[in-house]
């Protein structure tokens, strides 16, 4: 059924029906990536956050965008989304423990 | 139950924790993105995307950090990552129509 | 006479004639130069540096806005282009001595 | 003499000097741009303007990185950096005509 499909399962889809995966290398992911974080940075170019949010569209479709080509560069390396951001969590944790990082920049 | 939690709640979890959202302004989260999308890119300066993916830990946490700041600023603007996700593939579908797309670079 | 004016000149006479300079703060002039970075990485987007160069008008305008906004962040903070490149080049020279990184990569 | 070098001399004979000239693919220093427009902008990260301008030797230091490895894709395509900024200057100065561009953001 439609609903059952998680966004990684819509993501390949969208590739494999276009036969887009022969182009994918991790390089150009990788680089992909950085464009569309760049396009999602230049919503606040001169601008403050507040004054950026009246661009509310083009801020959902830029964020999509960076989370697509992550989606990819995972599916191509096999990775679990939300296995590495559960792990990167972990790690975080050690490196900024709560008592000693409550509140500081 | 632990098992239970999304990742965005886990991530959500650990920047409350710490009291950070505080500092956690939409324009400075778009600048982590990029930052986190730069220290990606940099595994794969000078390489080739095979000799890249040798340094595979390195790559599952640098992809985690730019899935971590970007669900942070989805979830400040109040976005469900899958909906906004779906919507952007609908669009992408209009603009790379299947029959036209397939298998063009 | 027009053909003495430097680079520097040319670019903060641009944004003076405008009145610009009010917008061109250190942190979104910081931001513009990572904007341009990945307008010009765009260029070579799942391409080889061999394909990318075809479209070598385009690479042309986008190295000069990368430092366009280079030189005028350096400006505001009354750097000089010249002097920050070599005293950089001292500093590498140190980290990387020629007789210990000869043709290693 | 030492002092009649200019930049594009220093830089490429610090390349010259280490053969290292076989890596530097356009593709690869486009990618180094962006991640060195990436570490300049992590110094503004959850900061403001005046805030990153305490770490004003890390500042020089990066801004040099993007001059020098701009220089060097410039100077691999052979064009004169006076001449691009120029020729961007120009065009720039056609889309935004003084007189209807002055004090707009």
């Amino acid at each position: 059924m439609e609903n059952k499909q998680t966004s990684m399962d819509r993501i390949n889809q969208f590739r494999d029906d276009r036969n887009w995966r022969q182009f994918h290398n991790e390089k150009d992911l990788a680089l992909s990536i950085s464009i569309e974080a760049a396009e999602l940075l230049e919503i606040f170019q001169w601008k403050t956050s507040e004054e950026a949010l009246a661009d509310f569209e083009h801020l959902k479709e830029e964020i999509a965008d960076v989370l697509i080509y992550s989606y990819m560069l995972a599916d191509n390396l096999k990775l679990d989304i939300d296995t590495i951001i559960q792990e990167k969590l972990i790690k975080n944790n050690r490196k900024y423990p709560v008592d000693q990082s409550r509140g500081l920049k």
